[in-house]
Order: structure tokens, then sequence, then C-alpha cells
């Protein structure tokens, strides 16, 4: 079974609206071993969709759509679905009861008449009920292949995706195994990266194959096998992993996870350390990336944002003169607000970033794009010097992020 | 002039990477009055690629394609290119000194051999120099069409879009003006705001378009125009926005902003208020969105996010009893984290959260996705409590922030 993805809307094609829709379903479908082989993202108009919905199902036998079924006059997709597939649509009843539970609970109820519409669905259509909004999820199942048509608010899309057409799809059909492994390393180049594995990546068998995901100065090798004995996947897997071993070793910071953070999780969680953080120029993003991973409470106990530099002096106790001395955005500065946070939380562990992230310099006319950032894992501490002058604002709070806790990873597996 | 987009990578198809390209690519285009008519995210294979550009330079007369230029063996959209343009790749001197430029810069001159072939263009291309990577930017004009050829990192994408393709394009073509402006409306649901404002939006000219963006519990009514005369069309959408205040002046927080943020900054720079956050919960997004604006240090003074509950004790003076008594959760602790808040970093305005985003219950036995919020302006104070089981972890971070800072702006020009 291979799958294709059609992402519908105008806000999507405007650049208004990022789609992360697509990104999640093709995750979720790809644990069940059905690949995505395309994702097509088109406007609200229904010929479009119609043409997108045919292109789909000429490479595909399973097509999910996201968008275009609320209750406004920009919204297309039920019109398209009945045109491609030669069917009416036609009032659901059960739809309907759904809906009126859902606005009551809302204390919506006068809205019913106007969101009737809503309840109208393709008569051959199978319809999954939406807790969490007031489109309703179709299935429509024709000459052995599937088409799922979702709505586009992403928060109603997961659940209808992981809870309902996820499981559905596993027990209907009995899928090969996929296996993904990501190993991940840093200060080589991908290039430099490439000749060294080049041998181990050359005797690969046929069922595993190997792609190179950069991201900031780590590079994800990720292995993904496919095969129809799980058991002996695994295995296989685990051989390649031993093999490559000899190879780069020095240079892994782990050998299995995807995200900093979650490889930051294990380890903080097996040598039970804490941790605390002080953010300037990343204003939130570090803690946020911290506390993105569930269970992150057991060992991060908090962060501080002193954005106003006397919050720095006032509450991290950062001194005055250094400020003077060496400006905001300066090695000094970044140890003192690790030293200061780590006194503040009482952490083993303390991570602090300060710098410019533009488009505007800052009062002391420091360059845009310096940033510092101080670790320091009990007595042990270390600065670094960034200079990402290029980066738009998130980009910089995230890159930086990333690097900060990609350098306490290499730290404390190294060290 | 029409765009199509074309993202390559199998890493977006697997669902382990978000394409935010093709976002900023579409929202930059449609700066300059360039639609992109369609996205098509394909796979890193020859043939794949190849049939989309054929796809897209049917429909568009301007194609973008991102990623799969890098220097190892998964990249492979230049071999698709040489056979789309029925070319052949060259080795290209001026980029080679480019590469070996950035390589010394980067003390990495040792990797010049093996980076060879990130040198190689196709013959009848001009290239764009790659400031902030190896792989150079490609552009191909034939037969009145064009494509370019980027690589797929987001940091180098959009410095190659922003400072020289779009001014490329502009100045080569002159185009039609595109202007938008986006009306947010609260406390409406879809189905009623369009009935509401149906008379209005029937009488909207043909060259105006309205289409209906939902976020959160704010509707953003996104009014689209286009012209060859730039004063005519200010004009007009300046009526059309008149006329539609009679409509719905008391539901709309802003009358031009797409980010609650942004909106928020206009506000708290007129009004000449400082603000501050106390997050729990939302362990940091809150203070990310916020600090996401440039030019947030002047009002935004700091943030803390004591994320341990020992922590909301000793650094915000919530009491020991409010939280025996009511638990972490609860109104109580929401409206003791404000007012620590205010004082701790002295600002007129102070925001708090304080939840369970899940998927696990908390010490006290919370239920997953309760959260209250506390809005403290001065001596005005808000709770609200949200309940939002069916959120993923970082999908009910952002919302509640986003709603927090919706009901933050709500209060700042209603009361």
């Amino acid at each position: 079974m291979k799958a294709a993805l059609i992402t519908i809307g105008d806000e999507i094609l405007s650049g208004n609206t990022i789609d992360t829709n697509s990104n999640f379903i093709a995750s979720e479908l790809k644990k069940i071993g059905i690949p995505v082989l395309q994702i097509f993202t088109v406007s609200d108009e229904v010929d479009t969709i119609v043409a997108a919905l045919k292109s789909a199902f000429e490479m595909a036998d399973l097509v999910i759509t996201t968008g275009g079924i609320g209750p406004t006059k920009d919204d297309k997709t039920k019109a398209a679905y009945a045109q491609f597939f030669n069917d009416e649509l036609v009032l659901d009843e059960e739809t309907f009861e759904h809906l009126k539970k859902l606005l009551i609970k809302r204390k919506r109820e006068h809205l019913l008449e106007i969101n009737n519409n809503q309840a109208v669905v393709l008569s051959k259509a199978k319809v999954i009920q939406n807790e969490n909004g007031t489109a309703p999820c179709m299935m429509i199942e024709e000459n052995g292949k599937i088409a799922f048509c979702l709505p586009g608010v992403p928060y109603e899309v997961k659940p209808l995706i992981k809870d309902r057409i996820i499981p559905f799809l596993a027990r209907k059909f009995s899928l090969n195994h996929i296996l993904t492994r990501i190993v991940s390393v840093v200060d080589v180049p991908e290039s430099l990266l490439s000749q060294t594995i080049e041998d181990w990546e050359l005797a690969l068998p046929e069922n595993i194959s190997l792609s190179y995901l950069p991201i900031g100065n780590r590079i994800k090798l990720r292995i993904t096998g496919s095969g129809t004995d799980e058991k002996e996947l695994e295995k296989e897997m685990d051989l390649r992993i031993e093999k490559l071993k000899p190879y780069i070793s020095e240079k892994v910071i782990s050998w299995d996870g995807n995200d900093i953070q979650e490889i930051l999780k294990e380890i903080l969680t097996e040598k039970k350390l804490t941790l605390s953080t002080a953010e300037s120029c990343t204003g939130g993003e570090l803690a946020r990336l911290i506390t993105s991973v569930s269970g992150s409470s057991t060992y991060f106990l908090g962060g501080i944002i002193p954005y106003d530099y006397h919050k720095k002096v006032e509450i991290l106790g950062v001194s005055e003169q250094t400020i003077a001395d060496k400006t905001v955005v300066s090695e000094e500065v970044a140890q003192e607000m690790s030293l200061g946070c780590q006194g503040l939380f009482k952490t083993d562990i303390s991570l602090s970033t300060t710098g410019v992230s533009g488009p505007n310099s800052d009062e002391f006319n420091n360059e845009i794009g310096t940033v510092y950032y101080s670790i320091r894992v009990k007595d042990f501490e270390k600065t670094n010097r960034l200079y990402l002058p290029h980066f738009e604002r998130n980009d910089f709070a995230n890159f930086v992020s990333q690097r900060v806790l990609q350098d306490l990873v290499a730290i404390l597996v190294h060290h």
C-alpha cells in the first residue's frame, strides 16, 4: 500500500500558514509501513482538487486530503469529492446528531441551522466523527482504493489520524514492517562523513537505506529498513549499526534518537542530573525545546528570561561592571548568567545565552548575529561563540538553542 | 507570471522534517504579485523530479525547487535538471573559487576535493552564489520560462530568495500589485461570522477576495486585492474595510495584523506598557512568541519558567498553603504567579500559565488538558480556564500562549 497526500487551502499557497498536517500524517503512516510518494498542495478550487485526486490515485492506493471542509464559501473540498467520485452530497443523520451534541456542549445550539451543511457528506462515504470540530471526516472505498477527507485544523487532524485512521489501516491491511534508526554525528562536515563511511554505505543490503539530514552542525544519519519479519529486520539493523561503529564512534553523540531534546532526556534521566536555563537572545526557545519532551519536569527545574539587561543584574547577579566593561553580549556575561542560574534554580546543569538576533543591533552596538552561550555542569564550565548574521530571528533562536543542547549532550557523552 | 514550487526530499515525505521553505517562498512571491498555483513535494529520485518539473511547467512559468543538491549520494536534483533541460553538468570556475573561499573561511580547505562536485552546475545555468552553504543556486531561463534550483536548508534558502531572487524577478517583470489586510475577530464562530458579514462579502468587487483563517478562537479575515494601480487599490481596500466596520466592530481586536504578537507590539508600544511572563505548562512558548517580534525588548522585560513547583514558591512567592489547598493547577495559583511575576519584573502587565499538558497527569492528579491563565494589567486581573484534552504537547503550549496573548489584546482594546 502506498499513499499520496493532498493539502488543500489557499492559506498554504499564499504562505500564510505552514502545512504541518502532511508532516504528521507522513510520519504516522511510516510507522505502519505505508510510504508517502508525493504531497500535492493545491488551492481551494473544485477543478484543481479533482485534478489532484486524479493524479494522486494514479500513483497511490491511499489518498488523504486535509482542508477545505469548513462551513464557509471558500471551502470546496466536498464538492470536489462529489465530482471525482460521481456521487451526491446528502445530509447524514448521525453526523447531524453528533454536531448537535457538540454545539450544545459548547453552548452554541443557536448555530445549528447555519452549521447544517457541516452534516452534509457523500452518500457513499463512511463518516468518522470529529470530536474536536464541526467538520466530519469521510472515508470512501472504491475499486480497492481508499480516500480519507479530513479537516485542515491540525489539532482536529491529529486525533483523527492517530486514534482512528492509523488503527483502521493497520488492522485492515497486513503491512511490511519499517524500522528506523537515527545516528547523530557532530563536528564532521557532510561531505567528509560521506567519504568516511562510504564502504559501509555501499555494503548495505537492498532493504536498508541511508540518508543524511544536517541540522545545525549535527548530521543525522537515518537508516531505514523494511521487511516482512520484524525480528529478522531488527537483527539486521543492529548488525549494520555495529559495523558502522568503528568508522565514526568518537563523533557520535547518540546511536538512536531524532530530536536533541529527546536524546538529552535519556542522558539526564540515566545520570540523574537536573537542568535550568537563563536565556536572553533565545527568548524562551531553549526552555520550549527542553519542555517539548514529555516527562521533562523530572529534570528541568526551571528557566529565566532576563530580557531587559537590568534583570540580568537584579535576578541573576550579573555584575554591572562586567556589562560596562564587556557589554551584555560577551563571554563573561554568558558565564555570570549560567552561574547565577545554577544558583537560582539549584541545579546540576545550567545553560545561558546572550546575543543580538537582529534585525536591529542592540544598545551596545554589538554586531548582529553574535551570540555567546555558557554550559555549566557542576564545576565544569564551557563558553562558545557563534556568529550567525544571515539568520532570520526565529531561526536564530532555534539554531542557537539546538546547538546549546547538542554541545551539552556532547559534553555529557564524551567528558 | 505564475509560480509552482517543488520541494524535494525523502525527509519531508517520511515526516522527519517539516517543509517551511515553501511557506516562506510563497509569502515572498505573493508580495510581488506572483501567485503560487501548486506545491509538489516529491522524493529524491531523478524520474520523479523530472515528472514534477514537467507538471509544474505545464501550469506555471516560474518554477522554484528546493532540496536535493547536497554532496551526498541521496541528492539527485542536479541530475534531474540536466535530464529535464537536456543539458550537461560542468564544473563552474567561479563557483569553485567561491567554494574555496568559503571553505578557507570555515578552516576546511582540506575538504575542497570532495566538495568538488558542489561546484558542478548545468552548462546553461546562471549561478547565484550561496553565502551560507556549499551548494550553489542555479537559474535556468528557456522559452520564456524560468527555473530556480535552490538548496533545502531553510537558512540558506531565505537570503537567496529575499536578497537575490525576489529583487531579480521584481526588476525583470512589471507585476500586478497585491495588497492584503487581515482583520482579527474574536468570540464569534466561523459560521455565524460568515452569516453576519454575508451581504458585505457578496458586494466585494472581482479583484478583492476574502478568506477565513481560524486560529484558536480568533478568526482572521484575510482580504486580498490585486490591481495595476497601487494607490487606487489601496483606496478601494480602505473603503471595503470601512464598510465592514458596522457589521462586526465590537468583535474586532485588530484591523490589520497577522500574528497576535505583532498586534500586541503595536498596542504596547502605543500605550507605553511593559510586560512579563510566568509560565509553567507553556514552558517558554509564551515568551518565545512575544520575543519572536523584532523590537520586543522595548516592552518585554523578562519571563520566568518555574517548572518545578517549589520554584513557584521560592521565586514567585506562591503560597505553599494555596498549592496544598487548591493544587498547583488552579485559579488561585495562576493569580499568585502573575502577581509574583509583576513584582519580580516590575512591569505594568504580567501573564501566567499553569496546567497539565500531558500525556501524563501531574503529581496532583489534575485532569490532562486543564489550564488556568491569569492576565494582570496594573490593578486589573482576569483568570480563565481552558480544557484541551486532545492536544499534543507542543500544540497545547502554542494554543494556550496564542490564547493568552489574544485575551490580553482584547482586554487592552476593549477595556
